[in-house]
């Protein structure tokens, strides 16, 4: 495997777009080994992902982002961020006390599905410390109530900052984060909600869920704003069930819909195919 | 095949009514051909639904009802509905002007898929009568604005009563129907609701899934009560979509799902498989 | 909505492909409205659905697949088809007995779901004659036995020629066409196998399905070609079953599931959305 | 929770069953907690699970067998298994290479989410002792060749034996295991074929899905008989691709079905809910 570049890109939709994004890497030499794109005809955007190898493109690394702004984005008021392979994320887990989300991150982390680096768990209670530790990963608890949460946030954000983290993923971590929080990690925060957002937002929604005789449960990965539950949705899934299915059943059926929809978002975060424009993701194929 | 009685049950639990039921039957010479129940042990309520043959039953059909609450029902504080596969029920539809639904329910009546006489359809819009004449089928139209919606009810009540309708199917009618309409149909009014309820409720659920940006759409159908959708759930199903989806892609699509989802529902309830109980239903094998 | 010219369009993959072919039609003022791409990296075949508007667009319509085969595709060494969106289908039905395929299809045609004409419906049986004149087409029906097949396809080749079919659906034709039948139709017959093939290929799949004791049944739309339900798959979907399924609630619930997955194949072709290459179907959004 | 006994009953469908087996444990003050019957129709066969709790039970449990059996059984003739909620189940854990099932599997035994002893994982390769380590669980390495297999499998019948194995799981185990070894284990051994059964049967089901083009790929968890993946079918489930979709892709996806298909296969051995009757499985609510 060749070290690639991975543009992500939004502009207005105009003529010539892909045609000068293509030339511009074809002219440079640069083997394109990936290209999805669309156009929102409703809003008149252009969106598009691109990949391609370096190893014999004409414009160094540290200079392509420059040279694209110049000769490309201008022209077609293009948003874009520019992404290299072999740049290895760094990954913060935050959880409570229920496992199975962390146990799958933990087990693609260790098997090698996943291209991550995680350096730290941290956790308001110290119940899955064991587990932290059979994975060999540093886990930090930070207890909250109403009146330490908000020391305790600035801990945590200095201990995030200090080890590099640039992705935040909250398997059924039970704390709001609060809007100081968030705004440190602006689409960097993933976070798996146990519903089929829009639908039981908020606490206990396999309760609702059972309360309202819904025939189908569901499961909602998202980005984290200050709005609760309301981030732009990623990854979503549901099962069937049925009024023989006690809230206890819900529970259990629910946690193999999270941990699997979490860890779609999570990978598809990883191989940068979310572009995130109006509260909405575009996922590239 | 034999023409069969079907009982519908619940009651609370308690040791012994199910045994009870079979005997009754079974020392009447009722061969049963159906049976399923299930305890809700959160509520502690038990649920059945039985179907035995009449042909050497000790019991004459009219008295049924009289000796088993007598006999049974009285002793275990049963409530029970009592049906015979051989009672036809007559449907009246409701639509707008979409006729997904109303062509998928009449293929369906017309093809003998469904056991049901459906002597008229009723809308607010003339736009479908074509499609009633086509199938053969009466059909009334009764305009309403704010002002003589009242009025307008009064005399469809009256219509579906001479008709003797004892289901109405709402295929996409786009009108809410008062509490007054609403209460003369106890979960005898069937709708179909294109958004996964109680995700989007009320009116325009695609426009509001596609300014989500949710992954998964859906349909549901209901028992109509005074809520506005907020009636017992009976089906759901959903589809996946993508960014690449507009809103009239996820109206296409949710097309396909709302024709199907109300027609299930509505084969639920002709084969006499749905119980209501706390605005829940129990949907039987 | 303006009139479009549609190009679907294969080739060895390299560079500058999807720059010329986008530049072509943006130096000619066609405004694209639709592109989709995609590159089978193992295969190393390049492939693309475009869609651009006609009314400013420099090339004549009668000579763009002359220019656009000069000027682009020996260069690449492309294959390709081209369309026109005023272009109307005109399209077969094929029936025996079973109606649901058939309400659905012509339900769709009536209703102005598809853009397609339907001059004629085909059956080996009298059965559906009644459907075929409640929706007011022609109806010809050639009974077949093992001496006669082969006369009797003759007649039907001759009429579908006369009739300028271009494409003919089977909607659940309980018939097995001949070699010869199908050479005259490449990629314009699209069948419904009531199985998710390839499991349960042939006679009866609900009954071998059911033998099986499989947990989930499907049903497949694919192109025809000599080999029995071996063609390119275009479209497939799945419904759960349990144990408490007999095989007549597998007929039911798979009736569903066929007319879906048909309808949609068929909404895909008319759609110019399929390109068939290696007995396999890209599906372009 | 009260320690329960368990019922699979299974017989020919005659009047009088379900009383009968419901008034003794009545009788016998056995307070049901769960009960699920259904006939099969076409075969004419009662299957039913019964749990009762057993501590005003008047028959000691030691006896309830032969009870059963003398007073009921041999009326109905019916066969029957008994269990109690506290016997733990003994489960060995086969595996090659691939780690997936094996995390998913380990994740929930360490969480407690199955109430089951896990004594030891056996492997052809020693690339996963590391894991079993991780885990704490004994690990045996059983490398096998067309020479040796016969005497390996030998070895681990005995060390199986040893240990009071009685559920082993093929957790992506690439070896066939023999009739012999097979026999030893009747209903015993639950496999993951990494395909939608009986589609793409044998070696590289992901290969020979892509080959043939299919819109949708699958995972079954089966019992293991001697006829290699065609044994009683327990879970399935699928997921949808396209064109897209390289075999690598697939196979990634796949790994996710995999996991969750088997350990729902498990989850339901454990809970005493599986009847196999004629190749097929019953699997109750």
């Amino acid at each position: 495997m060749k070290d690639t570049a991975i543009l992500l890109i939004h502009c207005p939709d105009q003529q010539g777009i892909l045609a000068s994004v293509t030339q511009f890497l074809n002219k440079n030499n640069g083997n394109i080994i990936y290209l999805d794109q669309n156009v929102d005809r409703a809003e008149s955007i252009f969106f598009m992902r691109v990949e391609w190898e370096l190893d014999q493109f004409a414009i160094p690394r540290e200079k392509i982002s420059d040279y694209f702004e110049t000769l490309i984005a201008k022209k077609f008021n293009i948003r874009f961020t520019l992404h290299f392979s072999d740049e290895r994320p760094r990954m913060a887990i935050f959880v409570s006390k229920m496992s199975h989300c962390l146990f799958d991150i933990l087990s693609r982390h260790l098997s090698g599905e996943w291209i991550v680096d995680i350096p730290l768990i941290i956790s308001n209670h110290s119940d899955l410390e064991p587990v932290a530790k059979r994975f060999g990963i540093e886990f930090f608890c930070f207890a909250k109530d109403s009146k330490t949460k908000e020391e305790q946030e600035v801990k945590e954000i200095a201990l995030l900052k200090d080890k590099k983290i640039d992705l935040i993923v909250l398997g059924r971590y039970m704390q709001v984060l609060s809007d100081n929080f968030v705004s440190n990690f602006p689409n960097e925060i993933i976070n798996i909600h146990h519903s089929f957002l829009p639908a039981f937002a908020g606490a206990k929604p396999y309760h609702a869920a059972h309360e309202r005789g819904v025939k189908i449960i569901g499961a909602t990965s998202h980005y984290v704003t200050a709005d609760l539950d309301a981030g732009p949705i990623i990854a979503q899934d549901v099962v069937r069930i049925s009024h023989v299915d006690s809230i206890e059943s819900l529970v259990r059926k629910g946690r193999d819909l999270e941990k699997i929809v979490l860890s779609e978002a999570v990978y598809k975060h990883l191989q940068r195919k979310i572009l995130v424009f109006n509260n909405r993701t575009i996922i590239f194929n």
